[in-house]
Parts: C-alpha cells; structure tokens; sequence
C-alpha cells in the first residue's frame, strides 16, 4: 500500500546500516517495535540515518521544553499538513510521554483557534503591525 | 494593502459591538494597542466578537499548558500553515509571555522535523501502524 | 480510529453541556443523526460549545448567500485544506441544501482552476499590481 | 521581484500568442488592463493560452453560480492555499462583480469555520460517517 | 466513496464527448486501463477535455526533461499537497517511464529537505536576499 | 524583519561552530556569498549543522538527477508549499546549475498541472485504484 516496501526485520537486518539504525531506535525507545515509518525510510539507508538522527538529537536529546511538549507541536504541526499517520503516530507518543487529556484538549483547542485566525489573515491580506517587525 | 479596511479607533468606537470588543482586547492584555488582525476582523462586528471570545477562552482562560506553550503551539500551526502576519504576532506574544531563545530554537526544530517527516510519509504513503490505531 | 474516543449518545446525554449541544444540533438540522466530527469534538464540552455555536450562527443563521452557496464555499476550503472527511460531509450537506449537479460541477472547476493558478503565481513570485493593493 | 520576466505590452505584442490572448483578455474583461499574473505566464506561450483558455470557459462562460460567486470561490480556495496575490487579485475581481460587503462578510465567515473543523478533524482524525459514503 | 460518480465503460461510451477523451486517453497511453481520476472526470464533460488536454500537452508532449522527470516533479508537488491519490498514480507512472529506486530515494530525499527548510524559513520569516530578487 | 537574528558574519566568527558550518557553505558553494536562511539557522548551531549537513549531502553529494533536476523538485516542493524566499533561492540556485528558460517552462507547467488535479481528486475524493495499490 505504501510506494515503497516495508523492510521486514529480516530485510533490515541484511543491512548493516539499516541494522544499525534500528537497534538504535530500539535502544533510544525501549521498544522492540519499529514503527512502518522507519521501515520505509530504510530503503534507503542515508535517508534512515539522516532523518534518525534528526530526530533522536531533537526529540530524545537534550530539551527545555520536556517531552510531552515537544510531542504535541510535532503534533500541532502535522495536523495542519495533514499528516494523518503522523497525528497517530505523535498522538500515541505524546500519550506515551505523559500527556494528559486536559492538555491534548487545549492543544486541539488552539490547533482549530489558529487556522481559523490564519486563514482569516490570509483572506483578509492583513498587513503586519511595524511593533511585530522589530528584528529580534 | 488589506482586502478590507482596517478600522481606526474613531471607526472602533463608533460601533458599540466593536468599541466593547476592543475595550475588552485592552483589558485582557492590559495595553492599549489593537493589532491590525482585531482591526480588520472589526469590519463584521459578529466574527469579531466570535473569533475574540474563542481566543479569549482559550489563550487567556484557564491552561494546562501555561501561556509560552500555548503560543509555540501556535507558532507552529500557523508556520505550517504560511501565515507569515501569525508567525510573526504569536511569536511576539510567545516571547512577552516567557519563551526563552532556548524553548524558541528548540520550537523551530521541532517544526523542521515535523515538516519533514510529514513530507516523506506522504510522499512513501506509510500505512498506519495497527497500533496506533486503537481508539483512545 | 480516531485520536480522541468518539461518544456514543448514553456518553453524551451522561455531560448536560454536551447533550445541550446535541439537542441543539438535532432541533437545528431536525434529524437524529449526529456525526462523527460532533461526537469526537464532545470531549472538550467547551470546543464543542464554541465549534457549535460559530457553525450554528454562519451556517444556519443569517444568511446573504444561501445555504447551498455556502456549503460550496466550504467544500472548497476543505479540498483546499486536503480534508477528506470535511469534503464527504459538507457535500452530503450541499446536495440536501440544494445544490445541484451542475452548481457541483462548477465548483469542482473553479477549484481546480484556482488551485492551478494559485501554484503558478506562487512559482513565479508574481508581485502585486498596485491596482489591487488599494485599501477597500 | 518574480522569478520570471513580467512581458510588457510591447513585448507581449512582439509574439503572435501572446499578442491574441493579451487581445482576448483585453475584449472579454472590456478593459485594457492585463495584470502581472498574464505578464507572468506570457513567457511560456502555450502555458499562458492554456490558463487563460481555462479560466475563460469557467469564468466567462456559461454559469449556474453567477459571477460574484464564482469568484468567492475563487477567494476561499486561494486563501487555503496561502496565495496573496490571488486572493487580492480575485477580491477585487469579486467586487467588480457585484460582490456586496455583506457577501464579503459571510465568506470570510465560512473561510475561518471551515479552516477550523479542517484542522480539528486531521488532528483528531475523524473517521467518515458511513452514511456520508454513499456514492452519489 | 467518491463524492462524484465513477464513470463506468458503458457509461463513458454513452456521452460521445467522454467517449472521444477515453479513446484519446488509451490511444495515448497504448493502454486499455482508465484511472479513477479520469471516470471521476467524466461527470463534466468540458472539465475532462480541459484537464486531459493541458495533462497530454505537457505529460505526452514535447519535453526537455524526460517523462520520468516530470512525474517526479509531479510526485513533488503532490506530496506537499498531500494528494495520497496522486502520490500513488504518479509514482506508478513514473515507474512505467522508467524512473529507478536510486532516482526515487533522492527524489524522497529532496522533498523531505525541502519541506524542512520552507517551513523553518516561514517560521523564522526569513526576508528575501536582495541578491535573489533581480527579476530575471 | 525575520523572527530571529541574522547573524553577521563577526557573529558568525565568534561561535566556532557557526563558522565551521559558514566556512564549509563558501568552500562547497565556491563563493564568499552566505544567503539569510543560514544566517537565521545559525542561532542555534545544532540546527544549523543538521540542517546544512543534509541539504549538503543530498543537494550537492553524488547524485543520479543532477543538479538542475534537483533544484526543480526543490521549487516545486516550496511552490506547493508557499515558500516564497525558498522560491526565489532555488531558481536562482537551478539557474546557477544550468537549468534552461525552457525546463523552467516545463517546470511551472508541470506545477500548475499537479495542482489542479491534486485538487480535483481531493474536491471529489477519487479511491485509488487498486492497481496501484501494489506494493512496490
């Protein structure tokens, strides 16, 4: 169903560099289960360490902004690309991560009050307010 | 430059619906600046009141989240979203409400990654994993 | 299926705010049925409320535009915005409010059309004309 | 300040193709005015006589939703795919047109609901009513 | 499942209009199989022979980057417009004309790029080098 | 104007890290020339050396398209994905690798193309064959 194939472990363990990549993915996550995500990423094995890599230094490194946080921006923003793999996917996380119904609640909440704000800025080709373009 | 007027503060107070949104726009964020989304909503008294009470509730009302977190979430929606007039006012609002450079920098990796893996799993149509599909 | 449970009408009547809001969707559409997204929403009886309340007063309120014109209004938003379940319902909703085949079919053109344009423009970084930058 | 060359009159008149959309657009608008996005286009002449042979037929031809509603539609989905240009273009088209403020209103209305449920539908992915389903 | 009808082969060989662009379609094509998409279509007869000309002028005719190039660029847009439908038929295609698995790893590995840095680059409102605006 | 600082090249000089990443961006690209996307990416040098390892390793490591090639998918990604400084920056980057007025044209044809039918599918919510369901 996908376009590309799904590694099966076998497949993925034929692979050095895939292979290596998964067990990190297992080790990082204290999981056996690898996610179709990674096992399509893996055919083509640069793409599987550069995007792993990403990720892990990100969302399993050092943060300020604590897991569950982190979890639902990603969230936040698959949403509005419409990433439906991606939502259940980071859903499923996030809820692993600690995040409770209130805050998966506020965080739909402001996912629906900003595209509905985006959209009318967009419509109504608001210009931004000079005390906004301040340089930072 | 907008696709319509933006209200000045006489053409504000001169409709009761709109002087009692602006007033509580300044009450709630205790200043008295009006950004140019509020003055541009004000042309239809009725979205106006109803995109501020949705707002109101929801980024001035009771959070789980706390204020910074609110406006990274919408960051990142309207980043998404190509709301360049959003990115720039909620991020305004973000950092009068306490994000640091290090909850900022770690907001836009987030987005980065987000971006990208949405891209690729569309792009490779990743099935979604029987385990995330289990209804909450 | 879905990221957040969806309540069945025993769950629903169990919250007075959420049954309020069911009745007031079945007075309103005078029909039984309630669908899924209402169902999904009722975990937040206050997005409800709010989500309610803003598509009571547009969608079945005051209307300059007519009820099919604006179901067509938002079915191209939705296709826009890629959101399928969006797309099946409110054109479930345009065909019951009257619109006919052939309104349909120059929606569905005018949507490809724009969608065309749209990505030329962008594509080529067309500026402005000044004509069309004079504040209405 | 676009990626390509904006044709000027005498330009567009050096090439035959051109020369006869530019004319067309002249005869079916009645005004002399052909706005960057043509100038745009121009460079590529079979582009150029395919979008404007499509917008023509849809646009100009025989309508069911008459002109000022056509171009709302118009705005809705330029404003979901984020195009400034084309949302200013076709607002000022619209009007032309007859669109009244109030018509203006409520499609700026329904822009930002539709936006809304969008958005909160992917994030809670909402599985389709069977009932919504039914092939037409 | 469509919200349109899925014109059969009777059907389309009913309507002469539709029956000319089906025939076009096969000839063009070397192939007995019509798509989805094209019987989807086929319900607006003048929406079918604008799309399936403008697609055979650009798709079938002359081209100076190759029939598997531009399905790739096709797969590309499709992506970040998250058209799962169109990410599945143009990979197919662009198999058929004979785009490899290394062409498509570093075509996956473009649009996962790309979609990273445009959204990093709208969520930092990144300002346009002055060296990058010379009209061409 | 951006929502972070653009670093200087004196800022960039006093964190090594920065000026590794700005070093190896003028000794990859052979020009003195460091654009504003990197100038803003450098605030946090974890981003920066993600990022500019990975545009570096697939946009200017082997490659089977080329490099025109793929800086096109490059524009067609930010096209759809409403980037206009992305925009700007690839075609002057596809220009500067050899791409022709004539792949140009191809190009934003293909674009146009992809964007409509991308809609219409979504508008009319098409299945996907199952032939090409098949996993690859």
């Amino acid at each position: 169903m996908a376009t590309v194939k799904l590694l099966s472990d076998a497949e993925a363990d034929a692979n050095p560099r895939v292979k290596a990549v998964f067990d990190d993915i297992r080790d990082t996550r204290k999981s056996d289960f690898v996610n179709n995500f990674w096992r399509a990423a893996a055919n083509d094995p640069a793409l599987l360490e550069r995007t792993w890599g990403g990720l892990k230094e990100v969302m399993a490194g050092e943060t300020v902004l604590g897991r569950a946080v982190q979890e639902m921006i990603y969230i936040a923003v698959s949403s509005a690309n419409g990433c439906g793999y991606c939502v259940h996917s980071h859903t499923a996380a996030a809820r692993a991560k600690g995040m409770t119904d209130a805050q998966h609640a506020e965080l739909l909440a402001i996912i629906g009050l900003a595209a509905q704000t985006n959209h009318l800025v967009t419509a109504m080709q608001v210009p931004v307010d000079p005390v906004f373009m301040i340089e930072s």
